[in-house]
């Protein structure tokens, strides 16, 4: 819970009865590695910030075939935004790849806790702006990027994690073959 | 002018000391077709609303290939939200595929606005929530959905601006050669 608040605290200050409002509506859950936290077809509107550990957003298509949204390690946030903030359910699921700790808010509960603090708008929309900037960056690597060069954005991120999360599963987040994916860490190896 | 504040009146109650101070700091202009309103290595900070046309964001490589992240018409938004929402210069482009109107809404005074009317928070935070629903949509698409799933997507977003579009434009937002597009255009009017 303290990681949560001294993430917030970098940009905003929390109160104390701010912080006891946020310990009322905040749970904190472990996962074992493996864990789905949303499954598809659900409804459930969560927030998960990662307190430790290494998640996966991933779309799963009819022939089993899966894509990677998005990893996330500590004091990022991850959900999945279309069930979020649309009326539809998740395509997407929610896995731990490690035994991890995350916290979670209903987003129902953010709702209230907004009302309650205002000046917790401003920050939230603040937020919003760099996922906002973060997500447009995405989409221009997945376009633009070599597969080589996605694979050394990946790394800039989540070197740590990189021998916890699977071949495929990297691929799938970079948009390459897992073939592709060997080649080029053997050029890597080389140079 | 109006067509903005319709757009906001969807969702919120505009006061007339609103729609004044909005009129203050908004800005309409006529760009003409291949105008660019936002240019590379601009620190230009500005939202901009399209009343009538189309509008698109991309970014050029070293090698003159460009990758188009948005196409943006009618009541739609565009801005390089890099840009917009971090310390570093645009790497994107915006330009104007046909002649076009647009309101423009400088970030600066958009901060200002929201101190004035904090009501205005809560509404801006909904829409960026449903814009980061949306990057993510456009993520999911263009890592599992194939190149004739993903023309469909788009002929149902823009298809009356499809034939304004210049080809290698569509094919670079899709993330697909233009050869690929031309064969999936032949098979859409066989079927």
């Amino acid at each position: 819970m303290n990681e949560l608040l001294d993430y917030f605290k970098k940009d905003i200050s929390i109160s104390l009865e701010i912080e006891h409002r946020l310990k009322e509506i905040i749970i904190e859950k472990k996962l074992e590695k493996g864990a789905l936290i949303l499954s598809e077809n659900s409804i459930k509107k969560e927030h998960i910030f990662v307190v430790s550990g290494c998640l996966r957003s991933f779309y799963k298509t009819e022939k089993a075939k899966e894509h990677t949204i998005q990893f996330a390690v500590k004091n990022w946030w991850i959900s999945d935004y279309m069930t979020l903030y649309t009326a539809n359910k998740s395509v997407v699921a929610i896995e731990s790849l490690t035994n991890s700790t995350v916290l979670i808010i209903s987003n129902d509960k953010l709702d209230e806790f907004y009302k309650e603090f205002p000046d917790f708008e401003v920050f939230q929309r603040k937020n919003f702006e760099k996922r906002i900037a973060a997500l447009q960056t995405r989409i221009l690597n997945l376009l633009s990027l070599t597969a080589a060069e996605k694979y050394n954005q990946f790394m800039k991120n989540y070197e740590v994690f990189e021998k916890v999360i699977p071949n495929y599963q990297i691929a799938s987040y970079l948009g390459i073959t897992p073939q592709s994916l060997s080649r080029i860490r053997k050029e890597r190896v080389k140079n």
